[in-house]
């Protein structure tokens, strides 16, 4: 084998949250395909992404999004996960789909609309005191469409307000993760659009605040792996949401766009420690299924990260450091291209028997039946997507 | 007055088509907010369309989307139309929100897919008899999401006969214009993503097939006016679809994110001819007003267009040319933004009033009362939006 | 008048620093056009800046950069700029021309290097102790080309040191300004790329380290308005470079690509109290002229930063905080462009004239004879450029 | 071996052409870092180049640039690289560096200044018989830097007739290759700035004109490989130019920026016949080496496009074309990832000692002493670069 024993002994440890609402329908402005065998359920979710986290091992959590998930009995639901071998996750708010939130929601200029997202963030985290989440990740959807339809300095300075009071609600062993993206659904100007802005307003709040890094909010040319780095040296970076795009924000499956520069960014997670057992940073897929299943999807997903790990891993990392230090640009080039090109797949699928797990978690599914059973048995209701 | 009588003379024939669609609601995937008094029906829309006009004298045209508009009796429609002085203009095909297109339309690899999706261009020209209108709109959501998702070529190569097939299909006074744009809804690859491909395209047709240039659907650096002198020199140019946009295609106000470049693009417009008397370029809006007022929205739109081509025209193209054959680069500049500088718009209401317009249609808009109107009387049916 | 005597108070105690480079040949990396009459010696550079400042009373100092203005005796510069009515202004190192920093400079693995770079710095707040300037501005080119050819990380660490040491040299009433920028020289990572990573990086460093914001420097797509108000909300916003771009670092004109951006700027720069008296802002020009006359050039980018600034203060902002806390969208948005739209040009003309300065500065200086005069002394010895 | 003979025998026939520039030294507008053992003339760029084919088997040919190169008896530089065992291939013109050229080539207003762009091209193609090469290739540096400064139409219709007197210049074995870049040495338009300008130019003019595609200059996001796929469907893609970028024409080795585009790209190629026998398509590298060693620079670089080919000759396309017609997104994507992800060094590396070339021609360069020779001899002179 290539990989080595020190190299497996990090991939145990692994562990990527899946997204709940990865297994609902999902679209563009212009169409939601539907499929059959999509969830109707949080119930249904979790059954979904336990299938995912029994063929792969990788996906032992499951965040939630309220109110999309909500319940009346978290410990039920609590419960219920636990049965099927997961557990919740990070709980995930939203303040986009409420006509009161229409010209913004932690930034409104009204006081009482801000007190309404407020609130619902209280909610959020009493959720997480049920469920046993440490995570609230905050990604806000705040913007204006048009120069001057807002204040942008008066809403950062409301935003920080709003943060404050939510930040002190959290328990101790609580965190809030504030994620940033660079545009969308607002047009012309965003509230938290960058990963500075969401390290100054984290860092204005405390130790339990942290930035979330989503790898599909960025603009065209960002070099991502520079934020991971740097956010991991200022001891910031709190969680990855993994996907990737080719344009905007596609989210499509983690790798399929650049899987170098998946690679790279799981380089500077190593480089930087955050694989360490110590280490603040929290992996989970955020990413939509739109014309792919989504069970696949998201084992194709949890794999990809898997992979370019093992490959980030193999990093010869001292030779690499020599190179670096000699001025030997294609020499250390060269260290880094070798890693990535290595085909790790084939000792990957060995070590995963040897677990007991399918060697190839894709056809396994596919071999399975599930997808068939699912699609025969959930009939009826309504299918669950970003709404519902 | 600063606009002289010959200015004045091609202002007022300038025309702006109205898309039916911008007074339905609209949003993004994460949300769509409604509004009280969004129309419920075809009719309601050309009344809003019409109030625009009334108030601007610039849009007595309105393109339909089929089957958004679907009547019974198109020659009932046209004469709907009429008597709100208005007519019915482009019509605009939808191959993007049936199941059955979920990977593609005209191109699809699936033979009876691509004979449904050129019935439905059939069915569009049999509409366009009806009401009277030249053009046949085609936008093309087709492309793929995943690398290997899709044959690029084979795909290519199927537009081309499915286009044949429509172009044939058309009258002789009617035209073929092909959209691109840069992506959305596809992700990874779009079929007609660039003018290029529309031209290469539409060149194999005939004449009456010709480009359609969506002023927000370029990446990101692109020089637009550009492209608008090259198709216009290729004789290709054969509409305007008017927005602005920050990031994306994000459908904003035409003008509204960067005035200058539209300016850039009229000027342009003008210098090719495309404001001549025979001139083959059609000008339309094709608009979201996501949290904006639609009306007022569709308002503020055609007179951004009015006063960007006075701009336009008030460039002294002499003195301009002299500047550029002499070298002279700031006298050049200097020149083209002296007309971009100058304040039309006091002028421009003067010769409004003069005609019997309302010196400020945004505020008449506001004093008409035709809102509160329609809010109180637009309760109940399903307040029309994409895919209604 | 439409500008009243507030504005005009704020208006003129407005001053632009000028770079002493702008004077000197540019080009790109295909070809530097050479032009009469441009200056070989910082001397020469201050004669033509003291003409720009003549004819607009705008442009008060005069930027250096070292080493290409360096000369013996800085006491007999000061008083030479003295005697020219301009002073001279921020110092600018330079650590990306000479062969050692081929790999890097305040970052390199090389202590050597590294303290090369640092003496540099020293060498240049000891010049500006006898130029009495107060700012030392430190672009870094450091960066690499490919990954793996520098440790990221590690890199950023010891830019920390390095700054450091260079901060603590600083005298009482002097500050550090780390300029950032999102590529080029380096073609993969820039140790200096964005806000984000200058903020970090002075907020560690103290009081008198802030961030320097060039125009040119960003992503595409990136609200550059967005960042001003955030780093003025933060008080670490200390200067401006001015310049404007369509693709990359273009260096062009300030204004010159999208004035209606500018527009916004300054506007944000007016919302957040960077034109009041205890301002810490400065602001100053960082352009290349390749093809256009530079000191023209100059004159048009001062006019231009003032005209954007006028229209920028005319802005109601009352009415426009009403039509904000309204979610009233496109009356906030008529609201901004109504100041923008405003023609101040002859205002402004006007107010010039009444203060003994030219109506229309670029006519002046066509008309003064100036430009003949250098080209017809400023003949042999070594054209300035970047590197001399 | 997972490489059976089928590809072993098309990669067997593949040539890729060096760019004599490669060897020279290369910069930013920055700064140009010089190396010892750069070439000082022609001859010595030809042994460098005929080292690299010495080790790589893959590199017969060597593009002149003129006036770059000129010599003054072509037959005995043809004889020279003969001996070398390469020969002379594709002839670049260049109308960017003579001060007449300041304000454009074969566009410019002036029918002086076009003449003198034309007679040089006709200087090229005289040239181009001398040394038997089949390809003259325009990368036309021509454009503005402010909006105003040049006529975008008027420049077209210039371009138009100049090509198309050089293009009645050809001998009928001969071809020319039109280049298009998105921007630079312009900043604000340049007149071939897509591929779609290209492909309007070039056909307009004939058979023997084509597109000439740098890998390098496109905006971004732009889907490279569809504009491969497209141009060998329109029959008019003449040649490649392979470099690799993060940012903008960053020039970097190919393959190292984006290894799974370059992957998508050559498998365009083979998917649409650019790697038949009767193709008409050329290869090429165009690159700067600013940082890294030049000649293993380009060993490296044609090692990336040998592996990436092989990959792209692995794409199981039948099961590809099953899985795209069923719709089936994951599979289909997946059997291209499983090409992308095979690694096929060690096979390459078996094959290239079975032809006497060696397994690793990185490592057999460093051994071969080669490198230390030329650095030890080249000593005086003027090392070559843009502009010697």
């Amino acid at each position: 084998m290539t990989i080595d024993s020190t190299v497996l002994a990090t991939l145990e440890k692994q562990a990527i949250e899946l997204p709940s609402w990865a297994f609902g329908n999902s679209g563009t402005r212009f169409k939601v395909f539907g499929t059959p065998g999509t969830p109707r359920t949080i119930q249904e979710k979790l059954s979904d992404a336990a299938k995912v986290n029994e063929l792969t091992g990788l996906a032992p959590q499951v965040a939630l999004h309220i109110p999309w998930d909500k319940v009346d009995d978290y410990a039920a639901l609590r419960d219920y996960a636990a049965n099927l071998k997961v557990s919740l996750g990070t709980v995930n708010s939203n303040t986009f789909q409420d006509d009161i939130y229409k010209f913004g929601s932690l930034t409104h200029t009204d006081a009482a609309v801000r007190q309404k997202a407020i609130d619902h963030h209280f909610e959020c985290i009493d959720i997480m005191g049920e469920t046993g989440s440490r995570d609230l990740k905050i990604w806000l959807a705040d913007g204006t469409n048009y120069p001057g339809q807002g204040d942008i300095r008066g809403r950062q300075d409301r935003l920080a307000e709003s943060l404050e009071k939510i930040y002190a609600h959290l328990g101790d062993d609580q965190r809030l993760v504030l994620e940033y993206k660079f545009f969308e659904p607002a047009f012309y100007h965003t509230d938290v659009p960058d990963w500075g802005t969401s390290y100054a307003q984290v860092s204005a709040l405390g130790d339990k605040a942290l930035v979330c890094l989503d790898t599909g909010h960025h603009a065209p040319g960002t070099n991502i792996e520079f934020i991971v780095a740097q956010l991991l040296r200022l001891g910031k970076l709190g969680s990855f949401d993994f996907n990737s795009r080719f344009y905007a924000d596609d989210d499509l499956i983690v790798g399929a766009a650049d899987p170098f520069q998946l690679f790279r960014i799981l380089y500077e997670v190593v480089r930087g420690g955050g694989l360490d057992d110590d280490s603040p940073v929290a992996f989970m897929l955020d990413q939509c299924h739109n014309v792919e299943d989504k069970i696949p999807g998201q084992i194709r997903s949890v794999l990809n990260v898997q992979e370019m790990t093992a490959r980030a891993l193999l990093v010869d990392r001292d030779a690499l450091l020599t190179a670096q230090n000699a001025g030997d640009v294609l020499g250390a080039n060269g260290i880094l291209m070798d890693a990535f090109y290595t085909d790790v797949r084939g000792d990957l699928a060995e070590w995963r028997e040897s677990r007991g797990l399918p060697a190839d978690p894709m056809a396994a599914y596919a071999a399975s039946g599930y997808q068939e059973q699912i699609a025969a048995e959930r009939v009826g209701g309504q299918q669950a997507g970003w709404g519902a």
